[in-house]
């Protein structure tokens, strides 16, 4: 309890932005605290046994700003993030908890559309929200709304999928194009008057996920790609499994829009935040049976292998360029966007 | 919809003080759109099945000014909040999730501090500390830190605890004099030089409710007192379990330092939020064995027996003032104090 002799260390914007800065800041301020088994593992979702059932437990905390965005809004977002946790974790999202920190001032017919918009996409999720909380705070100290959500899956098979579980051999599996989410946002803040107006990919993925699952037992990690994107995701999983990754940059889907707000604006799409994207490392030879399954989903239609797990390694994660040359896809330090969930 | 045609009607500050303001906005703008059977209740957790097993769920943000108060931080407060909630609906609190909104700027050291204090309350809970998040927003988007915590419980007997099981005859029993936790954050946050430190009483009461459980099977109902204190969470007893309360001033625990703070303040201790305090209605014939099990423990020392539930009624809350006459406690419009919790 440094009082007297406080250090002027201070958090950064990146410390929030889901790259290097905010992976330190786990491992140097929260983990050696509340450190246990079931925090260490770092994935998205806590598993554990509650007397006889096998439980996984969420959170995340929603900033994005602005709160409305072409495809949908913060409350859209707060269910989705929340259950896409769950259902990345191998489990049956069920049950969400919605704290809302609401700054005074804010139009209540904008928390309205927020809370409608929420209980929508819950109801598409199949999930019941089943406690909340409101706290207001005084205008200049919060912006418009903030909302946590919290949520509860339970687990209806013996499957154990984690991050740490991908294997040598394996197919890197994507439902669709990449960076959608991190454009419409930021075309949206900075009032970026694009022609083609981009849509939030924002989107429960658990029934596209169930259909994954019930297709094959080889699936050994999956993870949604949002803050820092698919080139972050990959770095986590290939990092907590030992491997080495390869991804082949003619295979990566990025729709033609996406691609051009990113050169105009400078951004790399394979670091842009998704909302609707799910990576799964699955074994080679169940990999285009579950991408066939995959396609004749709502949120599959695009899904397609666009890499491999090559061997074991430190967490190397390469793009093999259209032109043939490899690249390092690094970990970002800081983020690209912020407030981007 | 109403995006062309927006009403005016904005977020006041009151709307999130626990008051009547508050009701109104859970009942005019979540309950219509979010509600269903667990959340219509309205109590502080939701409980359900998971398979063979019986949970409690609740969350809670914290955005509590100052973050540092006399006995007590936001990270302390934000674990004892969740665990108490879970508490009182009867059950073991056992997990809890973590999740930060950090102002940029905010000094690194606060925020060890603030970490190391919710791990010293969820080690004294003997809560565990399984998933968290962490998000930055810009410098004037946020104050410093605001933290969400939610937890879930299990239920390890067939009791079934809720505010709306009071019986007539029932006694009210709190563990401890009242208004210590709003009174040391506001003479804190205006730099009030009262000569005694008032302390907040914020502490995890899940031991001490385990006691009370195990004394008798006549608990009807529990709540801890927080945000609108204690003439609130009776309002809210009485309005869902269709009785009339009377609790007796002289009985009353208040300290001389709030009590002295309240009357130069303007505030009334009865509405005054606390963090440590548990009001129970049990059964007449169990409250003195429960009284007497309850002064043997840590946070239980001045528990007492206040008053009584007198009747059937739609939810009145009288107080017989020391003098004999009755005053009738409403349930505050707004909030005495923002930003308590």
């Amino acid at each position: 309890m440094k009082t007297k002799n406080q250090s002027k260390e201070i958090i950064k914007l990146a410390h929030g932005g889901g790259g290097r800065l905010s992976q330190q800041l786990i491992e140097q301020v929260f983990l050696p605290v509340f450190g246990n088994e079931m925090l260490n593992r770092m994935d998205d979702s806590a598993v554990f046994n509650v007397l006889h059932s096998r439980l996984a437990f969420t959170t995340d905390s929603f900033v994005v700003h602005p709160i409305f965005f072409p495809g949908g809004d913060i409350g859209k977002l707060a269910i989705c993030g929340t259950v896409n946790d769950l259902a990345v974790a191998g489990a049956r999202p069920m049950y969400i908890s919605v704290g809302f920190i609401i700054e005074e001032g804010c139009f209540l017919d904008d928390l309205k559309r927020i809370v409608a918009s929420a209980k929508e996409a819950a109801d598409e999720a199949g999930v019941m929200i089943v406690t909340g909380d409101t706290k207001v705070v005084e205008k200049g100290h919060g912006d418009q709304v903030f909302i946590n959500t919290s949520g509860i899956g339970v687990f209806e098979h013996e499957r154990i999928v984690s991050g740490s579980n991908a294997k040598e051999g394996d197919c890197i599996v994507v439902n669709g194009p990449l960076g959608r989410h991190g454009m419409a946002v930021i075309t949206t803040r900075e009032g970026l008057g694009f022609q083609t107006r981009i849509d939030s990919d924002v989107a429960p993925l658990n029934h596209l996920i169930d259909v994954m699952f019930s297709s094959t037992d080889q699936i050994h990690a999956v993870r949604d790609a949002t803050r820092g994107g698919l080139a972050t995701v990959l770095n986590e999983i290939a990092g907590q499994s030992g491997v080495s990754i390869e991804i082949d940059e003619a295979k990566i889907p990025v729709t033609d829009d996406v691609k051009g707000a990113c050169e105009i604006l400078g951004f790399d799409p394979l670091y842009v935040a998704n909302e609707g994207i799910v990576v799964a490392c699955v074994g080679a030879d169940a990999a285009d049976n579950m991408v066939q399954s995959m396609k004749k989903e709502k949120y599959g239609a695009r899904s397609s292998v666009i890499g491999r797990i090559t061997g074991s390694s430190d967490g190397e994660v390469l793009l093999r360029t259209e032109i043939g040359s490899h690249r390092i896809l690094d970990q970002l330090s800081g983020e690209q966007l912020p407030r981007i969930c």
